[in-house]
This record gives C-alpha cells, structure tokens and sequence, in this order.
C-alpha cells in the first residue's frame, strides 16, 4: 500500500511503498545563507522528513544533488558528509543545473531511504 | 522479473521490476504549444504508459520535473495539478535545466509509479 | 538489507537494497576524449560496478544521462547502444544541464539496476 505524508500544495515530501521512501525535492528555508548553511538546513529537513516516513540517514540509499554553482561542491561536501556516518553514505550524484527558482538557492537535494 | 514495455529506438518507455514501474522522460508531441499545454499532453502520455504498465496516476511514487523555463513554473503546476487528484500527489522536484533537445522544449518529466 | 558497495570519499558506488541496485553517478576517467569515447568508458565502469552489485547491463531499470552539450546527443547514443542488447534497453531521460565539474566532462550518468 502506498503512504503519502505531509500533504504541501504541489506533493507529498515523501511517499512510502515497498519499503522504499521516495522524497520530494528538499531546499533550504534561508537561503540568504551559503552553500554550507544551504546544505546544512536541508539536512536537518531530511532528518525529519525521514522520521516521518520511519526512516533515517543511516538508510539512505541513493542523493541527487542539484547545484547552481559547481564552485561550491567542496563546501557542498563538507557540509553534506558532517551530516553523514561514512559508513552509510549513500550512491550519489552532483549535477550543475540553470536555476532553482531564486538565485539565491544554492542546492536542492532529493533522496531515496530504505524504511 | 524485469517487464519491459514499448521499447523505442533508444529505450523502452516503462520498465517495471518488483512492484514499481520506471518511466522513461517524457516531452510534449506538439511543442509549438506554451508550457500549459506541454504539461496537459505530458499528462496525457502519462496516462497511456502508466496503464501499459498496469499503474495509474493514483500511484505515483516520485515525479522529476525539468524545465528550462524556471518563471513558468506556475503555469506549470497549474496543468500538473489539474491533471492529479490532490489526494494522490507523488514526491517531486522542479529542476531548472540548460537544454531539453530544443528551445521549444519547456519541460521533460520522469515518474515512477507502482504496480 | 541494505547493502553498500566501494566506499569513495564522498558515497558508495552502489547501493542495493530490496533487490534494486541504486547506482552513483559516473563520468569517464579519461575526459580528454569525445562524447563517444567518454560514454564507451562509461559502459565499462558500468559493468564493473554492477557486478559488484550481482547485477550486469541486461538488468538495467532506469537511466538518468545528463549532458553538457545537446548537439552531441546522437554521438552518445551509438554509444549507448553499441553497448546494450536492444531488448534490455532501460528506460531512459536525457537532460541538459549547465555544469557536470568540468568543461570536458561531456556526460554523467546515473542508472538503477535488478539485482
């Protein structure tokens, strides 16, 4: 059976089925901020969004983060893996896109999590 | 066992394995059309490789929405929410991208769905 | 089970859990060459890594190409497809996208595979 949690306007940020939590794309909610600050706050929505579907970032299983910058990608990194165990962390890709909707906005992050 | 369904010259249009169905992208027919209509044929195409895969648009796990065009992205949601029920919305991102194929290209999407 | 396969600096190569294979993204080692030759190489990591994962190219689910440069898009298909058996064609997106790390790297792809 298919679990959609946390109805917003436009998705669900995230959605449960097979044991597989599908997350909906994850900004930051300052992004007057850098890119650390950016990643840093994503990460701290991805910890909650993964509670809610039973999950956590220990069972991350693939990330695909959306960049505007691809300068940043060390600071990107550092912040990203203080998050992390390097023992969990999950298939990854970087990929340096047009626009995020503001020019402010940094990074968007979308992940999947085994529950 | 892996199911593959409409193979084209370059891929099969849905691939379904364990439960879950994986969309190949997916663009407008007719892209001499505004991003509205892009999207509502996009639904539209949807709908016909969902139900090859014996899915539907009340099952959608995640949707990748790339668009070239960030400031359209209201008359985009418009066609894509018109088109889902509100109940069932799938996890998504917006992603701002450089090239679809062509500058009338406003949007290519990438769902999963399950079966 | 979660499953964890060549940990890099910066992830695990692949991921496999519930009988998906969740891959990170791949460039060529060599960028000095062209879209085909960076695709050719490309397909070669690509087996190596899904064998790690118990899995191999006639397996593939989904395929995520993101190019830097569209009017390269029919040299990375004969690529593609000199590599792959017609029937196992995954399905399949390409996305233009504005940065992969560096101007030579023409290609990053990003596959799920059945394992």
């Amino acid at each position: 059976m298919i679990k959609r949690i946390e109805k917003t306007k436009i998705m669900h940020r995230v959605v449960v089925n097979n044991g597989t939590a599908y997350l909906g794309g994850i900004i930051a909610d300052d992004v007057s901020v850098g890119m650390g600050g950016q990643v840093t706050q994503i990460c701290g929505k991805l910890d909650q969004v993964l509670a809610m579907a039973g999950s956590d970032k220990t069972k991350l299983l693939s990330a695909q983060l959306f960049i505007t910058d691809m300068s940043l990608k060390n600071e990107m990194n550092d912040a990203w893996l203080a998050w992390l165990d390097g023992n969990d962390l999950p298939a990854r890709a970087t990929i340096g896109v047009a626009d995020l909707g503001a020019p402010e906005i940094k990074i968007e992050v979308v992940v999947t999590a085994a529950v």
